[in-house]
């Protein structure tokens, strides 16, 4: 990491003042390769109680426009916490104008969408990385050991996933993942791109022959999806499921089965505890010889950590970013 | 319980000497209102090997037809342990002879069969139980409350089942459980009764209105089910899944999903550990202030016993036996 200290930190932009982006701004001000320059909304009053609020720097400037941020040559990275129909839209505009990109997820509202997102980062030479921050937690890579372990998981054969959380009826009359104008993806959008990111890291991101949803999902008046699930199914059997909604209490699960072993945990997308994190590993169970419990018990496994998935994330993007100026910088 | 130290203990016979036949006799042994009469096999040799191989006692008679145990008039009620094609069959008999019937789980190949079980029954003033035993442990009644309980709980949404083991190669060529003339249902009437069991049951037994297969069910070359799924839906938006296999790591699971509460344990069928059992209470949790953790953390609730669940169903299935015949007495 030695290079982290020799070259400058990142400067971020941060562009929208959604709630989510003040856990991305907490991140990127304790990343070490991570600073905030700037914070844009369509107010400058919004923006500037939004900087005050999460303890920006004193030297962050405050935009009171996209485009001006945006137009800001000291600004490496933006960070895009807009409604996701905006995000074809800023994205492109963002890397037009050489910034690398850290978006929220969903990424897009479909794929043709996320296609040109893809083409403009990659045609203006800028780095891309969706919001997701728990494939950056450290349990999440020894989730991944524990997968890849022909002999303690053997081979993945099923996956179930599941993200809900009880919306507050304010939440379900007015917030944006309600609106088919603003996030159209409803749940599915929101808390089912955690279940499908799980399921796709599972299977080492190999897609799926077959995905079948499941029947009677719950939608508002608007036709926004507030619960629903699907299936998904792999050539040789794998088989996947998921259920993600609004409705339901807050739950994050993943169970994964192999041949040989099975991976539980119910705190996928946001730890239980910030500093530590646990996955229960059972591998090679059997019945004793009554068949009345299990040798040996399932046990959890802990990992702990100075720094939370979302400094991991942000860190892990600054670096990507950094090498690739390195690179630029060269040619 | 005054009336078990009064009344006589229930005296079993069991048909079929199948390995789930030792747990079922070793309950009758230690259950305080039962008491193991007689044991049957196709060969007396087996028989009689049998009751050595699981401690009988001395006195216990060993018969070498199943028609000479059920003519046996100090018999009040059968463990019927056989292969489920021969279910409808011998309930039918064990019935007509007047013997309360304990029956392996799954009870018929279909409706229709266990409709003639049922009616046999009904008609000889027989007592009825299926042999699953999770729903007599102790741990059930307590999730049972916390699933009734409105605050903690509210109201179920979606619940989540899984049964699933790597069966050994010779299990998977010659288990009676793989044969599709013996027990045709395969890992569905295996392990997915537990799986459905547990749907029902965390429903109240309300029957869902749709149930749809997943897709790509795994079948042996006879056609037998290795490894399947389904939805099943009812009215109000409730939702469940179930996964059941024979060729997935020992795992049983329930993740069950109210409005306020969430109920997640890993080992339903048969728990971890013989005297005490768990299971992972989320009750209205919401993240901290950085949506960085949650408060609470989900936490353990565990139920200790002296009485592991096979007595306990054991222990229930010979009190309703004993009402039945104090109210036949009386007639």
């Amino acid at each position: 990491m030695a290079a982290e200290t020799q070259t400058p930190p990142i400067r971020f932009g941060i562009i929208g003042c959604a709630r989510v982006a003040r856990t991305v701004s907490r991140a990127i001000t304790l990343a070490p390769n991570a600073v905030i320059s700037a914070v844009a909304s369509r107010s400058i009053e919004k923006a500037s109680l939004f900087a005050k609020a999460n303890n920006f720097p004193p030297e962050a400037k405050i935009y009171g426009s996209y485009e001006a941020l945006l137009d800001d040559p000291d600004i490496d990275a933006v960070y895009l916490p807009l409604p996701t129909s905006l995000h074809v839209k800023w994205a492109v505009v963002v890397a037009q104008k050489k910034k690398h990109l850290l978006m929220e997820k969903p990424v897009a509202l479909n794929v043709a969408e996320f296609d040109v997102i893809a083409k403009a980062c990659e045609d203006n030479g800028v780095q891309f990385m969706d919001g997701t921050m728990w494939v950056h937690n450290l349990r999440t890579a020894k989730m991944r050991e524990f997968l890849s372990d022909s002999e303690r998981f053997g081979q993945l054969k099923a996956i179930h996933s599941c993200f809900s959380f009880t919306g507050h009826p304010d939440f379900l009359k007015n917030d944006i993942r309600v609106k088919p104008d603003l996030d159209g993806l409803g749940a599915l959008g929101d808390t089912g791109w955690y279940c499908v990111r799980s399921i796709l890291w599972a299977n080492d991101y190999e897609l799926p022959k077959t995905v079948v949803a499941l029947h009677g999902p719950v939608l508002n008046e608007a036709g926004v999806i507030l619960s629903c699930g699907a299936s998904l199914h792999w050539d040789d059997g794998r088989i996947a499921t998921f259920f993600c909604s609004f409705l339901s209490n807050l739950t994050m699960d993943i169970t994964a089965i192999g041949t040989k072993g099975t991976l539980n945990l119910h705190d996928f997308v946001i730890p239980f505890q910030n500093k530590e994190a646990s996955f229960i590993v059972n591998s090679k169970c059997v019945f004793n010889e009554t068949v009345t419990s299990w040798v040996p018990i399932p046990s959890a496994h802990t990992v702990t950590t100075d720094i939370p998935q979302e400094v991991c994330m942000v860190r892990e993007f600054s670096r990507l970013v950094g090498d690739v100026k390195m690179v630029q910088s060269l040619s």
